[in-house]
């Protein structure tokens, strides 16, 4: 989902480098320790941040650092986050593409990825932009952790239909697997504002959890 | 689904032993001899038999074999395709258990492996007789040829999600895979009778094509 540009957005950044950062190379490697945590998480494409908001609140001792490309979105994200509870102890943002990822995590830095309701590029030739590509699941396989994990959540068959192909295709194996995540409960995972507005319309959502068979043995 | 039973189904299937075996042992890796085919395909539980006997007709260069343990459900397959349009040249039929097909097919024979709305059994305890289950896809590999194949359709969302799982537990990959095959025109696959009535009311139909990595080499 694209927003409208901000006018706001670009000072709105400026002024809070401290949290929201546009290219932190000095960090990479140091995501840990900056957080003071075990457990990292990236959420890849936060749009607006109420999943990383939430869930960095559900979850403080684990870390929580939310990225996104569209400085609007990413500046909303901020500004929630510290207009809201203000907590910034176990998470920060990223106003950056993700494709310079290698820049800013160092290898095997991040222990979960987290992909909600990406950008499906329903386009042949726009697909290789999916957050779900293969040449983006080679980036993530770097930084992922020996037990890394990439969760992926979407309302959009065709996105999804894919994407299980592409992490087959590049030697992940799916742990998890839902077709209709949201018949069941799942308090454990925090509810986007745009997945709200599909689980009201009673549209499926769909949900994978995948590992990497290089990094896990061969885990049959 | 299992179906009332019939009385006149064990007189019919002794009466059309040349067409539905009970235990051909004697033909185990002369099924595509048989057949006079150089592909061979395999329903496992076809019920009856919608979708074995319009494949049958559509692809009258292959060779089709259905099997269903359930008596009555057989008997109504076999008459359904003997006085239908009575080819029996490139198809036959098993009144016969699953659990029992390596009796009956030898290493390799077979080439594609179709399980069509197999009964999702869902209390924990009879999962293991869910026909996708890990058991029996240790049984399907050893049928399997080189590049031999398992399509699964089913409308059963804890089946489908289930099995997707088992696959991966069992070192096969997806290299189809849909969440709602039937939104897209697919002329070349059969709608069975209980298919169709899905498709009326709306409702997904999951589907995947399923490979084995330790036949096929990596793949990736």
């Amino acid at each position: 989902m694209r927003m409208r540009k901000k006018k706001w957005a670009d000072p709105y950044l400026e002024a809070h480098q401290d949290y929201i950062f546009e290219n932190p190379i000095d960090y990479k490697g140091k995501w840990k320790q900056i957080l003071n945590c075990e457990r990292l998480h990236l959420e890849i494409g936060m749009g607006k941040g109420s999943y990383l908001i939430q869930m960095a609140s559900m979850y403080p001792d684990e870390g929580w650092i939310g990225m996104e490309k569209d400085r609007s979105a990413a500046a909303v994200a901020a500004r929630a986050k510290l207009e809201g509870d203000g907590n910034t102890s176990n998470n920060r943002m990223i106003a950056g593409d993700a494709r310079n990822i290698l820049d800013w995590f160092e290898d095997g830095e991040v222990d979960v990825i987290h992909l909600n309701f990406s950008d499906p590029w329903p386009k042949k030739k726009y697909q290789k932009r999916r957050l779900s590509s293969s040449e983006f699941l080679k980036i993530y396989r770097t930084i992922l952790s020996e037990h890394g994990q990439i969760l992926m959540k979407t309302d959009n068959q065709d996105l999804f239909e894919d994407s299980v192909l592409y992490f087959q295709e590049n030697g992940f194996i799916l742990t998890d697997f839902s077709v209709n995540y949201r018949r069941n409960e799942h308090p454990e995972d925090a509810i986007t504002e745009y997945e709200s507005k599909f689980m009201a319309e009673g549209m499926p959502i769909y949900r994978l959890c995948a590992v990497d068979t290089q990094k896990n043995g061969d885990l049959r």
